[in-house]
């Protein structure tokens, strides 16, 4: 059979598994939005059948024929680009699911969805003594599974580059050692600090009609397309691709506290429109997604932080949330409003923290993850290893379980080597504005102006429109012409924050 | 292999069929809920794939095995009641999908998304000689598909088998007539009559929201479980079953009009209350749905007419109405009120037509879609042929094709067979309520006491908890003891519509 032919099989074998996820996608949409709860039952099934067509169609006998005539030398030499990528990553996904013997994946699965609702309970008690056995299940598991799929140099490598494609211990322990030197001190310098923004004026009653009406003229601004997306409200807001032609957001909206859905909702904005704008070439295929949890994050923290928390943006949009708040914010100044959302405090919980130390929650997770898979602790350690790194990196102690080792769902269902993508994609983020500003240096005055097309642009071309046909570290390579430097991220903060803080500068 | 491994094996089969089908039940709801235009052509694929993928299930060599080894008369006796309606079910769908050659479906449905194209334009257009090439092919495939699955009396009943198993000619001849004779008098001497009921109070500006609030509040009442549903608004109203735990309702606001939302929620709510309360031990298969197209209908034109439009009903619900309504209808008495919402007037739109002129529209259909299938009739004959019969039924002519014979979707799609569904579920309707009225004497009093649960009760022991397992004429033979019989329905619209426009008794 010509190459010609066989590619054209295989591009049909993918479009129906991609066919089938883009189905589950909307099964999963429709859960979080209001399907009623008494068809989930056998909404399960359908999940659970689809899941496992998909599954055994990426592990077929199929499957691996076409990798074998595609991958060679003379096809990969024969094929266009894009279908060389995408035997990549379907080879990438066969060998990852192969490797895994299917019962003992069975019971794996089994065992996750057990532990989440174990983990729902122990957190609710606040008591991690319930989730404990399930938790050392889980991590065995894990264990097991990176010894399947083997490992260079250190056993997390392997779990890191399930999220972070090339990503290693080795860069993060040089980038996040850097941040923790710059950034634990500057905690530090604000806590003693007495120059307090005033924040009192931002939890009055905010309507969540308006508030809705507000994220929409926001969104709209910032170059989210309604005619390929929709905004509607859940528990815990998401964004979702079903395909780049229908990329979905959700929000929360906390009538006292308008941050929520509103720095909520510029946050999946940039999931989204990161999806929205990968080349249409690559719908129908699973390369067009975000190429890794890091760079999706970049995207979304640079909606977030660096347009959202921006003085400038809010030169621009403080007359528009004024209108929509009445006389909330009437004697309020946008410099003192800049500050307020700008505040900075250590705490607890790592989803309600700010940005600045936002990095060292995420640190203290991935020292604990990389020590229980090099076996260096043992689950049991885990509260106390826990509060003692609070203590020591944010000044705080968690008084029970609940508000410190169990807060966060991602370990219930084996997410490791998943925490240091927040973490990174700040970084990029950083990283690529201050690339940016060499393109664009008229980026603040664009803020001002309310113009962040030529922004939106220069992200599309550089790092959306890819989707995963490049790798992280090569989008950041020729983006930014190195690899990746903790120090942009460093320095973004300690100016903006000792700025904010009214401190003096160190040197 | 044993029977009962068999069993277990097709089971497995059949529920995966139904997962895709359940899986673009909710990708058609989301098309027309929201779903943002961008993401619709890659959509598109999704339905294409999937439904590419349920057709060859259902027609596979292994469903073929299947049928043999489940229904021969050994197998039909070791296996429970619902295993052999399943096997039943699906040997039909098989038999019928087979018999057509598959390169010819493909065509046909082709042929059946342009013509429902270039139908929607020439109704905007009004212009019958552009549709009609299109319909011509139309008819000349059904034709063509009906020989190929063969009949016995008369061709239009093998089409009016796939929507109504069981349902013939001679027993739609036979009730059509009878209605015929009664109606037509009875609504010419509606228009003779002077007493016409007051309506310009309805027209009042009754706010979306209000509207919709109000819809919840009797929807609850009705017993439509929204654990188990959701309301949502489209262009179109409609319900949907993707589960018996998951029946969805849409409605479409007039702010001038409220009787469209109001008469179509409830209308929907009969359809979905059917689904919500079909057996459990059902889900997951095809059984799990109602029996025909007809008794479907009976069930939303029993709730929209027999509890909906009935007096007993608003002397209960019309204090509720008038406190959505502030002051529209304050100066209006409930029998005003009544005889309003039960107009009756000839007119040219089937789906804005009224309780007593409605089969009227029907049977127009009917005498056509019959007198086409048997060669007494050329497409190019309709548009003549279709006003005629209005003046004759209705005493009102069109005077273009856009509200005469172009006005329905139905033929452009090839659903030749389905429009008598819509009068057989009245008559049904009908006779299901002599019926009820000898177990539930105090029918009128449960609805003034706002009391719907015994109605709803029997409606689900003797219908609704079937779902496929009883063919429609079975279900109405066990519940009311007799075959069709249209005097049922008859005496209700003479009875009524003599009171609403207090005409003399005939006799």
């Amino acid at each position: 059979m010509s190459i010609d032919k066989v590619k054209r099989e295989f591009v049909e074998y993918v479009k129906k598994i991609s066919a089938y996820s883009e189905a589950l996608g909307l099964v999963y949409w429709d859960m979080r939005t209001g399907a009623p709860k008494k068809g989930i039952e056998q909404r399960a099934e359908v999940i659970g059948i689809l899941s496992s067509e998909v599954f055994s169609m990426t592990t077929s006998e199929e499957m691996a024929s076409y990798i074998a005539r595609l991958s060679n030398q003379e096809a990969i030499r024969k094929l266009d680009e894009v279908t060389n990528k995408l035997v990549q990553e379907c080879k990438k996904e066969y060998e990852r699911n192969k490797k895994i013997p299917a019962d003992e994946y069975k019971q794996y699965v089994v065992l996750q969805s057990k532990s989440q609702s174990v983990w729902e309970e122990a957190k609710e008690k606040s008591d991690f003594s319930l989730f404990q056995p399930y938790l050392e299940q889980i991590v065995a598991y894990i264990k097991k599974f990176v010894s399947y799929w083997g490992y260079e140099n250190n056993k997390y490598d392997t779990l890191l580059d399930m999220y972070e494609p090339g990503m290693t211990i080795e860069i993060l322990d040089d980038v996040f050692g850097k941040l923790r030197e710059r950034i634990v001190p500057l905690v530090k310098d604000i806590a003693d600090n007495p120059n307090k923004p005033e924040t009192s004026f931002l939890f009055k009653r905010f309507p969540k009609e308006k508030q809705k009406e507000f994220s929409i003229e926001i969104l709209k601004e910032l170059g989210y397309d309604f005619d390929a997306g929709r905004l509607d409200e859940t528990v815990h807001p998401f964004a979702i691709g079903l395909n780049p032609g229908d990329v979905r957001i959700t929000t929360k909206y906390d009538e006292n506290d308008f941050r929520t859905a509103v720095f909520g909702t510029i946050h999946e904005c940039g999931h989204a429109v990161y999806e929205q704008n990968i080349d249409s070439k690559l719908t129908g295929t699973p390369l067009a997604d975000g190429t890794s949890m890091g760079i999706h994050e970049s995207q979304s923290l640079f909606f977030e932080n660096f347009i959202g928390r921006n003085f400038s943006f809010w030169q621009k949009e403080y007359d528009l949330l004024k209108k929509y708040t009445g006389d909330q914010f009437a004697n309020v100044s946008v410099e003192d409003f800049y500050r307020a959302i700008n505040e900075s405090k250590p705490s607890l919980i790592r989803i309600e923290a700010d940005e600045l130390t936002y990095p060292l929650h995420i640190m203290i997770r991935y020292e604990i993850e990389k020590a229980l898979i090099n076996d260096e602790l043992e689950v049991s350690d885990l509260p106390a290893v826990w509060n003692k790194k609070y203590e020591e990196y944010l000044g705080v102690r968690p008084e029970n379980d609940a508000e410190g080792v169990l807060q966060d769902v991602h370990w219930s269902d084996g997410s490791f080597g998943y925490f240091p993508s927040y973490a990174l994609g700040y970084m990029y983020a950083a990283q690529f504005k201050a690339a940016m500003l060499k393109d664009i240096p008229e980026f603040d005055r664009l803020l001002k102006a309310g113009s962040i097309a030529p922004i939106k642009k220069w992200l599309t071309e550089k790092i959306h429109k890819y989707g995963k046909t490049k790798k992280p570290l090569e989008i950041l390579m020729d983006t930014t012409g190195e690899g990746l430097n903790a120090n942009y991220l460093i320095e973004y903060l300690e100016e903006k924050y000792r700025s904010v803080y009214k401190l003096q500068n160190e040197s």
